[in-house]
């Protein structure tokens, strides 16, 4: 997992934000899936995730509109079904405009 | 580390996603030091971190204005410069304003 390569704003980031049961069914293997599957969708333009307890998980949109047909996907829709029923203890989804960003990248490999 | 409880939207969220480098000199402290420091800062609303390789910390403030005065805060600015020097192989900030958010949370734990 790597920093997303994302076009210059705006665009939009769907950050989740997640705790896990202890059940593991099939947890992992659906993770990844999903993950195979949001970059098919139209609209998509990266995701980073990263979980020490707490999970954070932000992809990254061109507009609204791709937001809300992902959200809707089939296959994703009974995914998202799974985590309300075992896969998550709590968790939250937030919607936001990035207006603006910038970074750094190292030379070399230190 | 928990799941932020932010007010209702709008608000703002920073996005830090990093690559560390290998050197850890009082990286640990520092980054404690920093949340510390960043939960005092006015207009601040809450913090969520997770690192497995790649690290995403988003703090979520009020307002640009908090957002560009917690940026500037001298030993957050310190912090900032040893970021460049030795702790970060790259990362990438992005600013971004919350629309909306919604969430889930289990009765009992499972």
């Amino acid at each position: 997992m790597s920093i997303a390569a994302t076009p210059e704003p705006p665009y939009y980031a769907v950050i989740f934000s997640s705790v896990r049961t202890k059940i593991n069914d099939s947890y992992s293997e659906t993770a990844q899936k999903m993950e195979e599957l949001a970059k098919k969708q139209p609209g998509f333009l990266g995701i980073e995730s990263a979980r020490d307890g707490l999970g954070i998980t932000v992809s990254y949109w061109r507009d609204l509109e791709s937001i809300r047909n992902w959200k809707m996907q089939l296959d994703h829709e009974k995914a998202q079904e799974m985590g309300r029923d075992i896969w998550y203890q709590s968790y939250k989804t937030r919607i936001a405009k990035v207006e603006r960003d910038y970074g750094f990248e190292r030379e070399t490999d230190i």
